[in-house]
Order: C-alpha cells, then structure tokens, then sequence
C-alpha cells in the first residue's frame, strides 16, 4: 500500500476531538509503519457530490492509496492490517476479524448509544428518561469483556488491529466512571493507549485540528 | 470449509423471526453451496460458562467448523465469502469488506434504534419523544444509499456477501414504510430477498422455531 492519504475532518469540537474515527486508520497505520498524507474535509463539503463520490455516506475515514479508495474505519484497519503481521498474525486472520466485527457491532453500539445521549442530547427530556437503561445495556457487555480479559493483556494472544477498533470504540464513554468500574478493561485501555503509535496518530489528529481552528471558534 | 455448524436461538417471538442473525450466515452458505446444521441456544442458556466459551458475549450466530469456532455474523460471512466467488470476487475483497462494514456500522445502526424504539420498548416514554429523531437518522441514511443505488442492482457490480448484510440490517425496519418511501431501494431488498438461497435460508430458520416451540407460547 503506497501514496497514503487519509481523509478525516477539518475540524470537531472538544468534546470530540480524538474520537473521530480517522483516529484508527492513522493508528493502524502508525502500527504498521507506514507514511501516509492527512486530508479534510468540512462539515457542509461532506455532502457534496464531489465528496459523495469518494464516500456515498459522506463519512470519514476514506483512504485513499495506489490499491483504491476505501470507505469505513474497520475494513481500512483490516486491509492495514493485511499488510503488517504486527497487527494481524497470518493464522489470525479470521479470529482478528471476528474481534473487529465485535468491537464495531457488539460493544460500539450501546457505547455510541450513550454518547449520543449524553454529549448530543444532554438537555433532551428523553435522553434524561432513557440513559438509565442504556447505562445497563453498556454494562452489560463491559460485563462479558472484563471476563474475557481475565489473565489476558488484549483480546487475542497478542495486540491486533482488535485492539485499535476496541479500544477507539470504548473510547466514546471516556466522559463516563464506566470502564473504570471494570478494572480489567481499565488498564487494557491504557495498556493500548500507551503504545506509542496510538500517541503519535492522537497527536497528529489534534495538530491538524489546531492547524484548522474555525474563525467562529 | 467441512462440518459446519450454525448456532442460532431456539425460538424467537414473531416480531424477532427472521431477523436473528443466523439468518445472514445460513443464507450466505446457501449462496455458497455448502451444507450446514442447525443448532440452538436458549435465552437463559446463552449465559453459561458452556456458551460464553463459544461466544463471550452470550450471542447468535457461532459458526463451528473443521477451520475452528468463528464469532460476530459480519466476519463468518466473510468467511464464507472467502471460499465462494459467488459471494465476493477474489478482486473485490476489500471492496466487499468496505460494504460490509458500511452495512453492519453505518445504515444498520440508525435502523437498529428505530427498531429497540417500536418493537423493545413500544410503550415508553422515552421512546414516543425519541422517535421522529430517530426516524429521520433512518431517513438521512436510506437517502444516500438510494442515491447509491441510482443504476445498480446491488451494492457492487454483482450480488456480494455485503448485499446479505445490507438486506438483513434493513429487514429491523421492515414494519415500518420506510423503506417503500425509497423505490430503488425498496426494490433492491425484493431483488435480494427473491434469491432462492433466501428463500431457503429463512424457511429453515422458520422451520427451526416451529420445531422449538416453547410449551408456554
């Protein structure tokens, strides 16, 4: 994979800043050792055709290389990860990919659900009524992955591309005590923030949006 | 790929059947022409020590098989994608992938809420004021992929393991109008769902809860 660019946006606010999801591909790259170009894009140019045609969602992450134009964050850190044995094992291929899908589509969405409560919605009288069973439902499976974190340092024998999906995703409840009450998930997540190319990728992410600071901001 | 066994759940209420998960892997190893058996967890069941070592978050589908115990209905697709040309081009991988994951992380989200909204908690509060918002998350997401479709059959140049995904996330807002209010789109769910490998995937779910009937319902 040559000429990298990655796209993300030109700017977020605090309360996102590092949460935004090109923050996994730069990690993923940043793992894998390979160079890559910051691009971005703002909030209305999202939704131009010009845009659209790199990603029908006008989303980020798109990266782009000499093999395409690739859209979502876990099938980019997958394809990196094709690329780097230090972030998917050959005979891991399909378990790594089962932990990706896991962390995006079990443990993502009640996490997500409770940033969208409490950081989009905060003063809306149903998000007041619906954040305590939402609570629960994050519980739930923090549950399930504290015990099997039990005796393991990341979620296969050794760090994968897992672990960056995993990590960014419980991410979003970082304004919360909720991992903190899982011990183990705790010191998982900092084990994995404290690898140096998770600190350089969230350098980097924050450069670019102190380069981009808004007039109005 | 030899000695497949599908887990599923043993019975789901009528407003669940159809839309369990097992049903994306049964259908792509129908597309795939391999043979499978069906097994099942009950409710309570998906919680113990002889489950959670299946699958640590308690859920549906486990594929087992002579290549190991896979988890997460997004990555055994793409396992069986991964020996089946029918499924996903040896030169569309990452495309796929790409798709896939946009079915799985970007549409089925949004239609995943409205569907907790009307079918798990039909009666709250919370969840009469959280509607319209919800609905017209649904909408914003249904509108580019009906752009996306404008001159398409499916997802990519052919049927892809990514239109399995992409028909089964949007079957959770299937009591809704929603997706008729989107006529290409409307019409790319028939198209799929008219496949016989469909067909025969959920008639044999169907044929699996019938079978299971719980003596109490």
């Amino acid at each position: 994979m040559k000429k990298i660019t990655v796209w993300g946006v030109d700017w977020a606010p605090p309360f996102a800043q590092g949460l935004v999801r090109d923050l996994r591909v730069r990690w993923a790259l940043e793992e894998a050792g390979l160079a890559y170009e910051s691009r971005w894009v703002g909030v209305e140019e999202r939704h131009s055709d010009t845009y659209r045609r790199k990603h029908p969602f006008g989303l980020v992450p798109v990266l782009e290389s000499d093999e395409g134009t690739m859209i979502e964050s876990g099938a980019i850190v997958y394809a990196i990860a094709e690329h780097s044995e230090a972030l998917m094992p050959a005979d891991q291929r399909a378990k790594t990919l089962g932990w990706m899908f896991a962390a995006l589509n079990t443990v993502e969405p009640p996490v997500w659900n409770l940033f969208v409560i409490d950081l989009l919605h905060p003063d809306e009288a149903w998000a007041k009524l619906r954040r305590p069973g939402a609570v629960d439902e994050v519980k739930a499976r923090l549950a399930a992955l504290s015990a099997w974190l039990d005796g393991r340092d990341y979620l296969q024998d050794c760090f994968t591309a897992a672990d960056i999906l995993m990590t960014t995703a419980l991410r979003f409840i970082r304004h919360t005590d909720l991992v903190a009450e899982f011990p183990r998930i705790d010191a998982y997540v900092k084990r994995c923030e404290a690898r140096p190319a998770f600190q350089t990728a969230l350098r980097n992410q924050m450069a670019d949006y102190a380069r981009n600071v808004p007039v109005a901001a």
